[in-house]
């Protein structure tokens, strides 16, 4: 901890998963001085002033950011557009402007229209989470060691680009700088298309008669609870994730069904080399996250 | 640990990950007195010689069944045939012999016309296991709290079902008797299905260019990390799995499909509702595995 915090006053629009762990991890490093909270409903802002998240609480996101040095925006990308409009004439002339959500071109689109001159955008998607949702369930270490991606747009003022990565270091992240529309490709790879799918198969299973519905729930040690656990994340996210990266998704979505239906014509006609060499390549991949440290 | 062991003399075909588990379980419980193991490649013997994980270590699977109480096949589910027309004349009259694959007709089909009168055959799959292979990856506890299911073919012995069923819960597990159509089936769904998906997607993946390859490493904690685990499973004996559960794994794969394409469309002409309400649906199953004790 340094004797002046990195932002003097930090205001989080949103206290779920992310926002409130973010609270505790900038806390943990001393890099805020003052933390203002927002969270739409009277529920949330009750649990928040319960377990002491923020030093202040609002019920107006545009009461939120005033006097704030860094805002950050923690909640559903669907609801970004009227997040910005609310707070963009509230904002400190100087102050950043920054998110965590899991698409990033859609932040220069939805949020950029409202920041007024002299605020600087610097969109940031911290690769880390749970299945858990809500204040309660977030915590200072969910970052450590986890990659963070910051997307400045291009003519960025470095000195913004340079407090954002200084943030996220402090709360344990690595960082990757990435252009919005590459993060938007290799995430929906990495995780929107691992997300529809695991959503998927579980739906399927529920789509089961009752009877076999149960054995499903007592037989998934065979592999299906991997894929509950992932199907068990924050329905509106993750609704506004695929709303918001429909091309990526769909061009990755697009591969899988193709390489899909091969294996579906490999089991039909009996080819066992085709599903023996899909299967052995696969394990590679997880070497390499395993030797990455990522597993 | 009573006095005389359930089993005098065990033979387990095969010590991989689950072969070499049941060894380590069956001697934690003190279920048999004499375990004597086959594996087919001197590097496996020599390894379970090493590691000290049976009592007597055979070349030949004929060799490993003489004067056996109690025969297990832990080998993929391909070789079957071949395994029970090597043991079948070897067989001491009244012993049992069973398996631990996770496909289940196919054992009433290949091993079954091996089988000598007075020996009765009692197939089971103990539902659990890891990413990892071999026998130096197996561990005592990996049955403990899991379910094992048994299914007998229609007119086995009693008596041969009932040890089958105390060496099990000997070993930790829950046992659930099943018909082996129904079995197919139900683990096409909870176990088959996720895999080859698992596989697909990690698949689809290693199919990039390279450098997206790199970055999916990198960025898997965002969800793909999880299918990389499951799609890291022993090759050749999910390659036997799907060859031999063809019929059941189609039908659950087509389920999947029409649901994926159904959610692909939604994506495509922004149906939110359609996403957010298969999203919601599927957290329910997950509080029933957990409230089954099954995360």
């Amino acid at each position: 901890m340094s004797d002046k915090p990195l932002f003097p006053r930090v205001a989080l629009i949103g206290l779920g998963l992310i926002g409130s762990s973010l609270s505790r991890a900038m806390r943990r490093a001393g890099l805020a001085g003052h933390i203002a909270g927002h969270a739409r409903t009277a529920v949330t802002r009750a649990k928040v002033v319960e377990l002491g998240l923020v030093d202040s609480v609002h019920e107006s996101a545009a009461a939120c950011v005033g006097g704030a040095d860094l805002v950050v925006i923690c909640t559903p990308v669907g609801s970004y557009a009227a997040v910005a409009a609310e707070i963009g004439k509230h904002l400190k002339p100087g102050a950043i402007v920054s998110d965590v959500g899991s698409v990033k071109e859609v932040v220069v689109r939805d949020v950029g229209p409202h920041i007024p001159a002299g605020v600087h955008l610097v969109p940031a998607h911290p690769v880390a989470g749970t299945e858990h949702s809500g204040p309660e369930s977030g915590f200072a270490e969910l970052f450590d060691g986890r990659w963070t991606i910051v997307t400045p747009p291009s003519g960025t003022d470095q000195a913004a680009i340079d407090k954002i990565v200084a943030l996220w270091r402090g709360c344990g992240s690595q960082i990757e700088i990435m252009e919005p529309g590459h993060h938007d490709l290799v995430l929906a790879i990495t995780s929107h298309l691992p997300h529809l799918i695991a959503y998927c198969i579980v739906g399927t299973a529920t789509g089961l008669e009752e009877t076999t519905q149960r054995e499903v729930i007592k037989f998934s040690a065979g592999g299906f609870r991997d894929f509950t656990r992932i199907a068990a994340s924050d329905p509106i996210m993750w609704r506004d994730v695929f709303l918001n990266n429909r091309e990526a998704v769909l061009e990755m979505l697009g591969r899988f069904s193709e390489d899909l239906t091969a294996l579906q014509r490999a089991i039909r006609w009996g080819d066992g080399d085709k599903l023996q060499d899909v299967f052995t390549r696969t394990r590679a991949i997880r070497r390499g996250i395993i030797d990455a440290k990522q597993a």
